[in-house]
């Protein structure tokens, strides 16, 4: 097989066969196939696409060029939801335990991921003492316990999607839902759940800003997992504002225990009892929505679903007073209220330059060995929809650094103003089952 | 600038600046953009396209990546002809000494290229003492005294170009209009003529094998040369058929100085009238075809353009000796008749399976070390249209080998019957002035 003939087929719009797509995905994931052939492929697939065998057959591919976790050893239905990456996004870490709490199994590993915030693991990181390295028998025995584990991914968990994604960053390869639904889905297939529940964002700083290629997207990833027989739903969620009020590390984890306690707020308990309906469905724990809504309810106020992430936070070597009281948290020298000169409606938040104000703060990483501040970050007391006077507070920076004058003029420059009246839109757009 | 900002325009079917094609040009001939980029860019412009702006900006950027010739002190007009390649095709062998001998100054380069049969240099060193090399000033020297020069290639003639076929040829984007249209055309610029006649193959082998592509690829050059204010024009012709009688580099000398001599195939003669036609009125030595074809006749019939031919052989050190008695070429050891088993009129040859056999026999290179035999080709005797009787020879084999018994059954695969009259396709098909 030449490699020269697989990429002229793709750039004549044919159709690859199967053979071909392994041929690509082992030689280049061995090193036999370069770099400079790879993106032209790539870039072939990016303007004439894949159909839906062609992407489900590369996700298969991509998901055999490194380890697949082995899960048979802990009973019940191992469930996985994935996010396609928000500012502000600490869903794992409220949803893992509100499910865990109903009976699904979550044995969650995530990548560290170069966003502009820091990932699920720099979150957790945050409470002292919590390790993110687990022995394979002691995640599996912590998850037959306690039901809920996050660890850190294998290193060698689909390694033709590693070097892949490094050479589409820099070609111009990024934006294809092929590409991005087999990239995501061949690490989830590779860690072994049952189920998979993906919640794809769109607007600002998602993968697509219009819910439509956020829906294609969606679709995609869903076929994919049908292919596979895997149950694979997805929810279709909004960037166009910041999920809850904290963007940061710690500041997330608070809001996360608060939010477990019952006194989160609203847009992101809605987000974790939508998506954990779903899941309890799929886990075959409840029959309809409403049944699980209440389960789920009922296990926040019960206290169990907060008991679950403490038990996990002590199992990983965490301590567990920091879950007992969130007051124990460092907090950043430096809290700045942030106000608005002029009054109105809020119409719009940049949810991406805030993304990007909260890592210069300290709570995300510009590469990849830069150290994360956990106490840095963002409070957001002012959403879309709301109603600001001249000089209302609508923010307040948390951060260690005095650099942050430029930080307020950015910050500010992410709220859009309207005189009239603004409904917000809606959290979620859609679901896709 | 970005290069993965330029990709990004042309993956968005966006037109590029001078600038960025500047940048990406220069950029990747010096080596500061890396292979992985340039092809993903190569794949995105093969498949969107570039414009008649963007592709003259792309020629010109190319042009000026390495030396220009100056031939400035060359008397009167300098013409080129340039052929997208053909097997069997000694059309320079004949043209140029045709036009030389009327007037028009013939300054040619020729690369050396990786062709199934030899170049217009190998066949030109099947000329016992023929040279090659020359210094500037002897090539400048030689052509205002005889008219006539063909000699190798600058090695510092477009390296942007060189460095960017060898990519696209192990990346399938070799296809590519504004592509093949920018590498001629930056060359044929560089080394300087005045006026430029482009002979644009279709068929088995060529480029493309389907005329209108042809025709396209053509039109694209000569949009170059309009935007570049030099006097550019085309011909079609096909590559249905070999050029002539000859395949094989001693062999089609030897056809060239018979045609020189009145004594050639007519369809050689016709080419070389046509094409030389044209590029006495681009010279302005005449003012009409048939004014052209009449001097271009007469300089035939006495002796004018074979004088020429010798002139320039004895001018770079070739024994003219074999010029006047072309017997003194040496043969090969093995002359083998190839016969058809049925009858019937010639329906096509394909010209690339011919050319590919004449390689085997040792008329070309599979590798670039590979080295040549002189002697080594085919000759045709029966083309389309002709009829045949059963076990007529339609071939000669001319071959040093030994192993030929495969290539007789290939050469016979390579011509087509019918039971019925057919009419040969024109040999030219078309010009663009």
């Amino acid at each position: 097989m030449l490699m020269t003939e697989i990429i002229l087929k793709k750039k004549n719009q044919q159709i690859l066969t199967k053979e071909e797509i392994e041929f690509f995905v082992n030689g280049y994931a061995k090193g036999n196939i370069p770099d400079y052939q790879a993106s032209a492929l790539l870039m072939a697939i990016v303007i004439n696409g894949l159909n839906d065998t062609e992407t489900a057959q590369l996700t298969k591919a991509m998901m055999h060029s490194g380890e697949i976790i082995d899960l048979s050893k802990i009973k019940g239905i191992k469930s996985d939801k994935h996010s396609t990456g928000g500012v502000g996004d600490k869903t794992s870490l409220v949803l893992g335990p509100m499910v865990a709490a109903c009976g699904v199994r979550i044995a969650k590993m995530s990548g560290r991921g170069l966003g502009h915030t820091g990932g699920t693991l720099d979150k957790l990181e945050s409470i002292p003492g919590f390790k993110i390295e687990r022995t394979r028998q002691q995640f599996i025995n912590q998850v037959n316990k306690i039901g809920f584990s996050i660890i850190g991914q294998s290193a060698n968990l689909v390694p033709a999607d590693k070097k892949m994604y490094a050479l589409r960053d820099v070609t111009g390869t990024v934006q294809s839902i092929p590409l991005i639904a087999s990239s995501i889905m061949s690490k989830k297939l590779a860690t072994g759940a049952d189920t998979i529940l993906l919640d794809v964002k769109y607007g600002s700083g998602a993968f697509y800003a219009d819910p439509k290629d956020a829906t294609r997207l969606a679709k995609a990833m869903v076929n994919i997992g049908k292919a596979m027989k895997k149950d694979t739903r997805a929810i279709i969620t909004s960037m166009d504002q910041p999920l809850g009020e904290a963007i940061g590390n710690a500041l997330e984890v608070i809001e996360a225990i608060n939010t477990l306690s019952g006194k989160g707020p609203k847009d992101l308990l809605e987000l974790c009892l939508k998506a954990g309906a779903i899941m309890l469905r799929q886990a075959k724990i409840c029959k309809t929505e409403q049944e699980a809504r209440l389960l789920l309810q009922k296990n926040i106020t019960n206290g169990k679903a907060l008991k679950v992430f403490k038990d996990m936070v002590i199992a990983q070597e965490g301590d567990g007073s920091y879950i007992d009281n969130p007051k124990k948290f460092s907090i950043a020298k430096n809290v700045i209220p942030v106000k608005i000169k002029q009054g109105g409606y809020i119409k719009s938040i940049d949810t991406l330059k805030l993304g990007i104000a909260a890592m210069k703060l300290g709570a995300g990483r510009a590469k990849k060995e830069d150290k994360i501040d956990p106490a840095a970050g963002i409070m957001i007391y002012k959403k879309v929809g709301d109603l600001i006077k001249p000089n209302d507070v609508v923010v307040y920076l948390h951060t260690n650094t005095a650099k942050y004058e430029d930080i307020i003029k950015e910050v500010v420059a992410a709220f859009e103003l309207s005189s009239s009246k603004v409904v917000p839109q809606p959290l979620i757009l859609n679901t896709i089952e």
